[in-house]
């Protein structure tokens, strides 16, 4: 028999009441992960174990399989509920990774990167002290018996403000930076500074809820075994620590922040000059292209000082930007030309340039495309 | 007292039976799901109801709310787990809209959009026959009856293919074309044939598991009630159709598709010229920017042919990369004279266009760049 309206509602009642106890169940796991956080302060054990991650992943991607339910969606659903489980475990606070922890001195602390840091050394029980623009008359009170002095400021700022700081400096302290160029400021620090010296750079922006999963590159410096409990307190909040020399990271990142902001920043002002029918557009668009769409509109909603430092302060970024619009210019012939072969044999030179990673990025993408597509509502 | 080690391990297992019970759970949910999607399937009630969906998460994020669980956690999980359903209900097959559905025949039916769309209507009830480029000697015998002829043909073919099935249609079939541009094919269209003619763009390509939350972009034609049932099928399937005159639609996607994929084929091949080093640049990077790599790398997994057709057959593309690369030639400019000021200037200009929208996608793609983060392991 076939069943009636009567029977949708009914199953819509059941499925309802299924949801409902996935909210129980995800009740019952905060407390769960509540005391987990609580050992976990107590005992100093990092916020993210990736072992422990992919153990429990693959024992329930088997048994979820084994039960006939999709291993992708239990993997997907437990890798979001475990984010929630990294913001919520901090809450009650972090281990020090030091026995007696010196003061943390933060130059720039009331920045936005800053205060998210400055949070973390707080929350973690080190004695935190903002040393900002105002600030420099009372430097030296500000600096005195600190174990770490952390400068967090512009880019166009740090060499000066390492000048700066060099005399009032304590010998044993750490000094340490996490600006995005890293040469010139590290060569600042080391000759402004006799003691421990740290280069770093975040791979983050302040508005992460957590820095579970999270890089920071460190370029080093000198005497790395006395700033070693840095990349430990690191660890601690759930952020791994890459080893890169200060030139190699400085040319990625003109790379992967001055030319592709830069490009990004082409793009939008080209969207603005056309005056596209943004409206249409995002009415007809798939969800690849309102991801592209968004990825280009982001950059315009931040800071426009910090995009023109980031690109205007790389040192390669220029050359790079050049060549690019040397490429642009011959694909623009091609185009012209109606050259499709031409097209088609520099596309395949590519895909062969990127080798295995084209297929790699292409089901990658279409993970995430996927989980875009679940946010559209029709409304 | 503190708790020991052993403490942390009671309290992972009872994690992990928490997750055990998640399993179940879905397990639970996904028979429910199944008789939903037979009753669907019976009364022809559409996969994807917009309203159901918007007012289950709605009473769901009160409930978390009230249980003090996050409800931003439960909507995303809901979501998640509402994309499996949708594939779930389509496997009972789909409602026809028709009460007597005449053959529907697809030129073109063996490519990757054809074998999708036929897939769906043969789970519909319909006879689907299949016209591929071998099977012209049979053209009259495969198109007999047909209700529907639907053109899925590469765009360069799409014109001259419509002009061969002329003198085959059966006066009263529909006659549509699911190619990427409208004006053409739909003036092919309108010439070829005296019957109900319907343009469309399905937005999404053939690797999409569902169709559900999918856009289909309707040109219209001619005589729109005698092709309205083809519309209702595809709402069946999940997918809304998007009323655009065909110049708009070929105007949008200009910009959507011809010079989005070329300034990404040039930002390819720019990263190949420089033969950057990828496997650094992926230890180091952010989530945005594995994502913007990912975007750009997962064009040439793809077909370079498709490509070559998207960015030459289209209309207005090669007038969009000139006054791109004009632009882009104003921006290196800048940068070679260190205007950072006049940066500044556009870059605001810019956010002002984009209006409240910048901020709109700041946040949307914060939202995925944290499932991307989900997804980061550590190994």
């Amino acid at each position: 028999m076939t069943p009636g309206p009567g029977d949708l509602d009914a199953l819509r009642r059941r499925i309802d009441a299924a949801d409902r106890r996935l909210i129980e169940l995800l009740a019952e796991r905060r407390d769960l992960v509540a005391e987990v956080g609580r050992f976990k302060t107590d005992h100093g054990t990092p916020v993210y174990v990736p072992e422990r991650e992919a153990a429990l992943l693959e024992a329930r991607r088997a048994e979820a399989a084994a039960a006939g339910v999709s291993a992708d969606l239990v993997e997907d659903l437990l890798r979001r509920i475990m984010r929630e489980s990294y913001r919520a475990e901090g809450r009650h606070g972090f281990r020090c990774v030091l026995d007696d922890p010196a003061p943390v001195a933060i130059v720039g602390g009331a920045g936005a990167m800053g205060r998210l840091l400055g949070d973390h050394f707080t929350r973690s029980g080190y004695e935190v002290r903002v040393l900002d623009a105002d600030d420099w008359p009372r430097v030296d009170d500000l600096l005195r018996d600190a174990g770490l002095v952390l400068v967090s400021v512009p880019i166009h700022d740090t060499v000066s403000v390492v000048r700066r700081l060099g005399p009032h400096l304590p010998p044993g302290a750490v000094l340490a930076d996490i600006t995005s160029r890293k040469a010139g400021p590290l060569d600042a620090m080391l000759a402004a500074h006799q003691g421990p010296v740290r280069a770093l750079h975040p791979m983050f922006g302040p508005t992460v809820g957590t820095l579970a999963k999270q890089v920071v590159v460190d370029c080093g410096g000198r005497d790395p075994d006395a700033s070693g409990w840095l990349l430990d307190q690191f660890a601690v909040w759930g952020a791994r620590t890459v080893a890169v020399a200060a030139p190699e990271h400085d040319r990625a990142m003109a790379v992967v922040q001055a030319l592709r902001h830069f490009t990004t920043f082409c793009y939008g002002v080209h969207l603005a000059g056309e005056d596209v029918d943004l409206a249409t557009i995002l009415s007809i668009s798939s969800p690849i292209y309102r991801l592209e769409l968004a990825m280009t509109g982001r950059l315009f909603a931040q800071d426009a000082s910090l995009y023109a430092d980031i690109i205007f302060d790389s040192t390669e970024g220029l050359a790079l930007a050049e060549r690019y619009l040397a490429r642009l210019q011959d694909a623009v012939a091609l185009y012209r030309a109606g050259d499709r072969e031409g097209f088609r044999r520099r596309f395949r030179e590519t895909r062969d340039w990127f080798g295995p990673l084209a297929a790699t990025f292409l089901a990658e993408s279409d993970t995430l495309l996927a989980q875009a597509r679940d946010r559209i509502d029709h409304i």
